[in-house]
């Protein structure tokens, strides 16, 4: 297929390179321009703008920062993207934006996806990511192509439900970090070896990617990200919002973006890796000492 | 080895079964007498008190409910007990009730381990349990006969501390159960299709046994247990507890102890599986509609 790709940050690069070594035939465009010579080396074509990109393309991609950047992207391009074009979003981005942006695209004839993914650079690196896609049947099944080089990509509903099974997935993220640092620290402070707990327990009911990758990152207090907190608690903010709107109960998501907000704001630790929410626990059991008084 | 084994549960009896089918020469006694047939005709030799069974014994093992039960065998059987005999609960008790009973047979030269398991009966019945050991490490290493047949054992600390890491264990499983009933809540109320949410985060970084096992249950809406809410909210009862000794800081833990009490007391819920804090989710956000006066 003729794609247009915009985007190419530690995602998306990666994610161009695959489509492009997959057969596609792929315009590109980025921001930072230097950032297009690794693709155009392995034959992209490159476009100066996003509107020069799309043209006579019969997929779109953005893979941009967040909502406001796709936003600004899709209103410098609109114009010309053809009828008939599908357009994937595959950006993290709010879901009532994304269901604004379908909105959008519909009055022109513009089939949209919002096909956010979960796996890191890794998973774009070896095709392995999980894409969470919202939007019509008819437009994921024209979508499969692009999809199928990316990873495993599964519908969970109409336009701005990706957006919302990957705000579900930053839950889990999020609060089963909390659970691992919480039993980390329970076990060092009454009399266990953390390690060895944690090694006791994998494979059981308790393990988890988490248990795994973030209580190993505890363990050796190596809080190189990874997974910012300032963008854990960016997530937890869009959490909360949806379920405001939804009118669903998230008391642990509340209590973790409270959390996160000590961690980033009151600590200033925005730039560790989200499992140093540990710090934070340990802040809370230093103001429960009874020796500090 | 000659091993006594008191208590023949649905977690007792499997693992005395592996005892007898690995070569060890096993006595055998539980409370109810019935029980002990099926070990009686795989060779094991019946006793009809606790005293009876330990005479003579290398090596005993508890497999019973609770703290209190095990401290009523241990002082039922404690005169009978040689030193040199090494004694190894493997029931899931308080720490503090462990390292307890760990200093009242120190008195009689008999060494103690604490050795709770997780893993369930699928686990007793496969050799496939988590054995997490809290004592001496000498006595950890004359267990290994012992603890081989039934699973992967890993000493964690001095006495107790195997109780403590079974804690942190159903610590982790609470909060993740928690974690994933509020994903599959929010994907519904928000207009993602939870099941097919829960499918596309499956192998990401929110993988865990829970979403694979709870998640299941909770999309199914089939609550038969698995492991009750009523012993999930003794477990967080003794979770509070320890951390209280300790000085830890747990506000996720304390939370799901608030919660599963609801779930229990409250709603009179204690019979069905722990996953079931989904209905007390359910129920906090019918509290949250808008068409609720």
């Amino acid at each position: 297929m003729r794609i247009s790709f915009l985007g190419l940050g530690l995602m998306g690069g990666p994610m161009a390179g695959r489509l492009i070594a997959s057969g596609h035939d792929l315009t590109v465009w980025n921001r930072d321009t230097a950032k297009m010579q690794p693709l155009a080396d392995m034959g992209a074509t490159l476009a100066a703008t996003p509107a020069g990109a799309v043209a006579g393309a019969e997929a779109v991609i953005t893979m941009l920062t967040d909502g406001a950047a796709v936003r600004s992207v899709l209103d410098s391009m609109a114009e010309s993207l053809q009828p008939g074009t599908l357009f994937i979003d595959m950006s993290s981005i709010a879901p009532a934006q994304a269901r604004r942006h379908a909105d959008l695209l519909a009055v022109r004839g513009v089939q949209a996806l919002d096909a956010p993914v979960s796996g890191g650079t890794a998973g774009a690196r070896d095709g392995t990511l999980a894409i969470m896609v919202g939007g019509e049947a008819s437009a994921f099944e024209a979508a499969h192509p692009v999809f199928a080089p990316l990873g495993r990509a599964i519908r969970v509903g109409g336009a701005g439900a990706g957006q919302v099974a990957k705000l579900c997935n930053q839950q889990i993220v999020a609060i089963t970090i909390g659970a691992v640092a919480e039993a980390l620290h329970l076990a060092e402070r009454a009399g266990a070896d953390p390690a060895a707990m944690r090694a006791a327990i994998r494979g059981g009911f308790a393990e988890s990617r988490i248990l795994e990758l973030h209580g190993a990152r505890m363990l050796a207090r190596d809080f190189t990200p990874g997974g910012r907190s300032s963008i854990q608690l960016k997530d937890l903010d869009n959490i909360l919002k949806l379920a405001g709107e939804a009118n669903a109960a998230t008391p642990l998501s509340t209590m973790m973006r409270e959390r996160y907000a000590t961690l980033v704001q009151a600590m200033g630790q925005g730039e560790l890796d989200h499992s140093a929410i540990l710090l934070e626990l340990e802040a809370q059991s230093a103001g429960l000492s009874p020796n500090r008084t």
